[in-house]
């Protein structure tokens, strides 16, 4: 295995996502791939003013670290939280949420999957204009 | 689970390390504890120029993220690799490795050790004087 590659941290916007599984303007900067052996994969996130993932589980979990910004984090039935730059936050497996920035704010998190090995993220529906404006 | 917890990310220095298992001034400000469910532990770690760990390896592997300045990396038996700002470098389980910045440069990385319900950092001995400026 080639043990040393070249990602781009910290926080170049990378590539504009182009799919269905977020509302709004997103870049990702992917930054390792997950592999066999270490069972986590890296992306940094940029999420634009009032975009936000859909609602997502991850079978094996995730960790957010908020790089820059400001931004929203919601688990399915619990209430919205302002997350800002320098917070942690952990996803257990399983559990519906969503993250993404406030209306106003640009928010980017490096986005660590893991156990990858049990299995990636579970894409469900967008989060809706009402349930993001909910407070 | 309290899944939101407050870190210091990016870059602020944390605590000075004052384990034997470093040589120079390094700081730590650990983000993130392993637990059971995540099986990772996430700590920003800065170096002062020519501040390094000691030879180490992981059970689990590692991953880093250089996010601020420039450092070194060696396996054991291979050269001294240059990491700069935005490199992202994975070590293997169980390859004898060491880390940290170069005799001139400040050096931060994120560590995200893997698989850590395998196991963690096994240290051995300080990279020496001799060891550090061969080139």
């Amino acid at each position: 295995m080639d043990t040393k590659t070249v990602g781009k941290v910290p926080f170049e916007k990378g590539e504009l996502v182009t799919n269905s599984n977020f509302t709004g303007t997103v870049w990702l900067n992917y930054l390792a791939e997950t592999d066999s052996i270490h069972n986590v994969n890296i992306g940094s996130v940029t999420f634009a003013p009032g975009a936000r993932t859909n609602w997502h589980y991850h079978k094996g979990g995730q960790i957010l670290l908020v790089t820059a910004g400001r931004g929203l984090y919601q688990e399915k039935g619990k209430p919205i939280e302002v997350i800002e730059t320098g917070e942690v936050v952990k996803c257990p497996p399983n559990i519906e949420h969503w993250h993404g920035a406030t209306p106003k704010d640009t928010m980017t998190h490096i986005a660590i999957g893991t156990n990858t090995n049990i299995g990636g993220a579970v894409w469900l529906d967008p989060v809706t204009d009402e349930e993001y404006h909910k407070n």
